[in-house]
């Protein structure tokens, strides 16, 4: 399959780049294809400018390279370290670039049973996607209750709010916690970790996320309706199955 | 008391700007100092260099300037766009720049009984921050329901791991929502609102998160201590009182 890799990491001597070098290889020698959008190699530029909201037509050329990547994979992997508990700014600012009115948004129609074609519908239906992130923190500060706030919690913004918006199925994370102490052996461990979900990338199921247009929202409050998961409220309600199973 | 404004939008004729220049004029009248970091106009850069990671020393004058206006400050204001459910890329680049190793993060010491000064403590103690947030979405789409997710879980990372994590003291957030449909009559009630809240930014009670240092945690894990909030998951288990409330 086809597997565009969009990178944010400045420090071409960084783990990151490391695991993204081990990614590609693993990608290739199992006969994907794979292109790659390394945004600081690129000098990418990460400001949505005024000119740019929202215009349909006169995209510049970098917008509509990204956009043609996009539509060529099969799947998409995110790759970034966490930075303030959410991607560096370049990677953010190329989300709002890319996607423009009409492709990452604002698509399809709005009637009394549906608004647009997002959340499991879109320009990406079809496409899956996975963050890989690193983090200096401890897996526990980011447990259930650990102090950082729950992993799940902290990425469901860009899981469901960025990823499932336009289509994209979304698979569980793969995450490298405490990244200040690696060594040999455990950067070993982690690529054969890594390995296996890059193996795995076309069956693993994806975060059962509901779909906006199917019965679970009232049009166009879209609220829960009651009878779905009663009781239950914020991000975890937009789950079919409990976190916990996650 | 001294005001620091920062401020991310593109488009002077925006909504955004006019709340802007609402707020300055509201606040000065009440006596106040006020600066502003308007990024666009600065043509702020929100690229965080390898060379910037970390250093302690050799920091940018760009940076420099930032770090003392917001030691100036009393109360920090970060107004912006909700752009795909957080900050625009380059506010979170003025986060990641400005938030240098020994002034945003990597205060203070570790020990069995402390893990640095964070979460409660560091170096912008005792200043207040709120947010100033519009969106396109209704209110109802950001409802504990809402298929966007909950407003105050979508500004967690923001609220707890931004402007909480150096020491500030987070407000309620100030949120317009539906911009697209605004008449003269709404316009009018949003700054009505909005100058309530600018009039009250020294005695509005804070969100109340709990303290890294202050015997909720177990330290050096970091989760919370079994007795607290017992069985609470989640973003909400880090708050002395239930989200109900606030």
């Amino acid at each position: 399959m086809n597997v565009l890799i969009v990178y944010a990491h400045p420090d071409p001597n960084s783990l990151n780049a490391a695991l993204k070098h081990y990614a590609i290889q693993r990608l290739q020698t199992a006969g994907h294809a794979v292109q790659v959008s390394d945004l600081y190699a690129m000098e990418w530029n990460a400001k949505l400018a005024a000119s740019e909201i929202p215009k349909l037509e006169n995209h510049r050329a970098d917008i509509l390279r990204e956009q043609e990547k996009l539509l060529w994979a099969d799947t998409v992997i995110f790759q970034f370290p966490l930075w303030w508990f959410s991607m560096p700014a370049i990677m953010k600012g190329w989300v709002e670039r890319v996607y423009t009115l009409g492709f990452g948004y604002g698509v399809g129609e709005h009637s009394d049973v549906r608004w647009g074609d997002r959340y499991g519908e879109g320009t990406l239906t079809g496409k899956r996607a996975m963050l890989m992130v690193t983090a200096g923190g401890w897996e526990s500060h980011y447990s259930p209750r650990g102090i950082n706030g729950a992993v799940d919690e902290l990425l469901f913004p860009i899981h469901h709010g960025i990823l499932y918006y336009p289509g994209m199925e979304v698979l569980p994370p793969f995450m490298v916690y405490r990244t200040g102490h690696m060594d040999d052996a455990r950067y070993a461990a982690i690529c054969e970790e890594l390995g296996q979900r890059l193996d795995t990338l076309a069956t693993t199921p994806p975060i059962p996320f509901r779909r906006q247009n199917h019965g679970d929202y009232d049009i166009p409050v879209m609220t829960l309706k009651s009878e779905i998961a009663p009781g239950v409220e914020g991000f975890k309600a937009h789950l079919h199955q409990p976190p916990s199973l996650l």
